[in-house]
């Protein structure tokens, strides 16, 4: 029984809120039950040094978490002066999971950064993140065409994750905190709308795992990312 | 003639939202117009180490801006590794604002932490972050009371900030960004609402002002801080 | 009755020693009773990265304090690898206060650098900090002048600054390190010699002020710097 | 055909010197093909603050690159003054793994740190520090057991860790830095000798994959770990 | 011909003005001509962790110098965040050159931090710091004798420093900042005015010198410091 | 009697396994006794920015010490986020060192750097590095030299350092750990095969010493340093 008394195949409450705040060309505050992300797409008329000159794009994220997010306060990244390997570990997973389905020479030129700041954290604040991001960035590039600024759509695919896990035993979907600090397992699916995986991440945490283990993990994903991709298409209007 | 259409003394709209966020003794979500605040109170059953063991409270306060809160993405301060000077200012007024009501003897051996962490920024990002504080605040010390790990009521008054500034020669209350970014004169009040002042500070951006120009401008801000008054008090059901 | 003997209205002994040091264009030893301050200005024929090529000059100010300038040792900034909040706010205001009075067109497209390191601390040494750069701005000035590279004068005015606060319930002009420390209101005014106010910030510290007490304060701070208007022109001879 | 001319599922050559240097508890230098890593396990005989008093051991690792173990020079990370995202994520990884293998309460009250320096990079450097990892804590604890410090053996199984990928469609077992380069998806997984699963990390890397590529690949890295857990024991004379 | 038109053993003028500033426990302002370095010795009753509870003392050293003491401004290395290893080897090399006259028994468990910091350069800046710390440190000790918290005399010898060097070809005493940069070979010599070497630093420049020249720059050194030590005991009265 | 039993005139065992890593331009595993020190020499086709368009070249150093290469293990400085005084002197010393046998004009415009990283440290690590970096060079430049890059030899000498010390009471050459833990004085000499001297430094450790000492240091030098030299020609087949 899990102590939300949802089904083990079960997701928490999607909500996605687009255009949540004005400046940015993309945002949304995404919630997975009481988990609450703040993403936005900021365009940029240039791109990394290593990119430049070649006529190809780049999408970037950077992720953080608000001091007060968590149960109890947190020491503030920017006051401590360096980001968290935790951090830095989940800003990477979200740049590489979005440039999974963006094409980089039809996106041209230009740079798209995704701030994903977590207001309120229950568990799969990354999770949450990557899902947000999405939206985020395909309301940006929405806007690009919008402008003539692109002719054709360089985003292939949705991308969405969640995270499941062992729960006393059990496969579950959608981990929220207390299940989460509790699995004996931890996994992390990045998937595509086209049936295709971006990235599966399932780390053992106290009792180590089976090759049917991992299986199960990854089905539940897909129920879970089905969910999410719904969501995301009634929150761009498609 | 003000670019909104504002009255010379007139304030933005002025909303709070308490309770935004669950996990913070007090959190609120404040705005001034279009510019937004989340703040939270956390409390910690500790001192920093100058207050040990003297049965003396503090409160202090933290600031942050998130990167796309403003028209161009700004640098993100936890990459960088280091707090803007900007950033570090605000963060000391907010925090000498909020003391400036707090019965340090009353609270007892414990630290309340205010983070003040904006969303969104039209202008006056400081002034809605000590005006928020104080209703956080008093909701995390309303919690202390029920609780009854305090018997008197720390909080001495109110308090609210708000900027004001000579804008295409007239002093206006609440300046926004498009105001902020053209004023010749550019002051924050921090008020109580005793009728006393906590801080004031006026700044000249192109051209000096005058010892006249100064109490006009003060003269604002406490109409403005009536509003704000009101609107805490309301946002707490007092 | 001041700690010092002085009238409420009376500066310490103002002391300002021109040339102290031979490689900057401008440099002075300023003292405010036992406060004293070194500033050097120095010209750069660059500016930051936001004016170039507009044609126009800046002037900005960096603030330290050796370790031993203080009753007790303090931690040396560079060694501790970050400026604090306070030096950041203190370089802040030197550099606003002295751009107020320099007509940044005249200056043409350099930088003067105002570096204020304090020797020796016994209050005030943003006030000395300020009234001193001006004349090591005035110096180097004057040597651009000589030298034929400014053909009108960039200085508008003369720009002074002086601490004021509520000692023992009396408003008292120049606070020393005694009265600072025990002061119930800290204010500082940055005045000009045309008589208008480049800057003005009073902090309750303890006790909070009200609107006549702010008066009082800023009339007290206009005595101060008369007398440091004179010292100024008796020191850079005019 | 692979750039080595190596079977899908065949390892390049390993290689596992133990004592290669003299002062640490366990160490060695391990090599997968031209990968080559210095591993030295240092006891402890303290634990982190979280743990103190509990009567429990932790396991951490450390991760570097010599500056010039690649192709081309990089920057030394402690002339940068930071670690990068994919350093820390490295170590965390690492860490992760042991502690999967490693009970706490019959290690005591001690931690032990692994440390993994790369002489020379030719991809795998991260799965051949996991590898070489275990030998050095095993030689450790080898010794913490001699010297009667510990009675029961708190290993419970040997780890060790494969790269598989997707290299011209094909997928193959332990790329090399010309496979990792051009692969189109890039797996990492960490195995135990009981058949187990410590962590999974599939990586799409331009084209995503499929669930029946990743059971491939979870196989091909068994087939791998099974040559490295016969050459770990041979180190450690078993 | 020197530049200055000094002979090859002569000194330029030396000053040591003690008691410049009126916190530290020891102060001076010490001259080698141009270059002016103020010292000061602070007491501090406590020692660094490794020496606690081992009833010993310890003498150390900070270095820095003002953005303006150079010809060119420098940056300040509290803006920048971090000490060159210019800065750090200077001060390591005070802090062991007063050592070498410090009974750290007869001292006692408490720390002399003797700071020096460059007002104005023109060569021999660190040799300038070592011979005016010991005056400042002499300075501390004599005020421990008198408030009797010592009873005998920790301080074994006088201790000085000078620059020596290769200049067109000539062995040349105390190098002003023309001759360093242009000097063959660059040396500092620590001695003691008992006779004996505390430290011997003689670097090429340029060119590589042999044991001849070694000994003919160690003799020059002996000559200026015998000047030194002179001149520190009258800014002592002994 | 040496703790080792060596004469006080003899060397520990000298080995210099050239080639030992394979990207880089030249690279070399040197041991002094159980002191091992992998140095690699990268070549850069660019310059330092005061350097660039002056057709001339440049030589510099880096210094790391592995965790675990001492007795017990030492803070990571990466981890850290700082290069330690002590590191930062040792690759300046490298750097001057080896520029002191390296014609920059005739090496043209590009940088060569040496990477000294102690894997194993029983005294010495800054002349066992020193002395391997000139084989590292050597075999950088040959390899400029073959690709006809360069077509005169910027060489002009063998460059190599060891270090002298006075244990209990007598000069002997190269010190180990437990000779260097106890000298009472300590010294490093950078010396060329032409007979020149390059860099002298002797630090009185516990007791200073006398002109005679520094001689008998500098004369066992030499014998240590001929064996040096002997060994670097044989490791670079000259």
């Amino acid at each position: 029984m899990r102590p939300s008394g949802r089904a083990a195949d079960q997701m928490r409450a999607i909500t996605i809120e687009p255009g949540f705040t004005k400046h940015a060309e993309g945002s949304v505050l995404i919630s997975f039950g009481d988990t609450r992300v703040l993403v936005t797409a900021s365009i940029e008329e240039r791109v990394p040094p290593f990119l430049r000159g070649k006529g190809e794009g780049w999408v970037t994220a950077e992720y953080g978490m608000l001091p007060r997010a968590t149960h109890t306060r947190g020491n503030r990244e920017a006051a401590k002066g360096k980001q968290s390997g935790r951090t830095q570990e989940i800003q990477r997973l979200i740049g590489r999971s979005l440039r999974a389905v963006c094409d980089m020479k039809l996106l041209g030129e230009r740079q798209i950064v995704l701030d994903c700041d977590v207001i309120q954290a229950d568990g799969g604040t990354r999770t949450a993140s990557i899902s947000g991001a999405w939206v985020a960035l395909r309301l940006a590039i929405d806007g690009l065409m919008k402008e003539g600024k692109l002719t054709a759509d360089p985003l292939t695919a949705q991308v969405a994750a969640v995270s499941c896990g062992i729960y006393e035993g059990m496969p579950v979907l959608d981990l929220d905190y207390i299940e989460d600090s509790n699995a004996h397992a931890d996994a992390n699916f990045v998937l595509l709308s086209d049936g295709n995986i971006a990235e599966a991440q399932a780390t053992a945490e106290g009792a180590t795992y089976d090759e049917e283990a991992l299986l199960r993990l990854l089905r539940l994903a897909r129920i879970g990312c089905n969910d999410i991709f719904a969501a995301q298409l009634k929150a761009v209007d498609r």
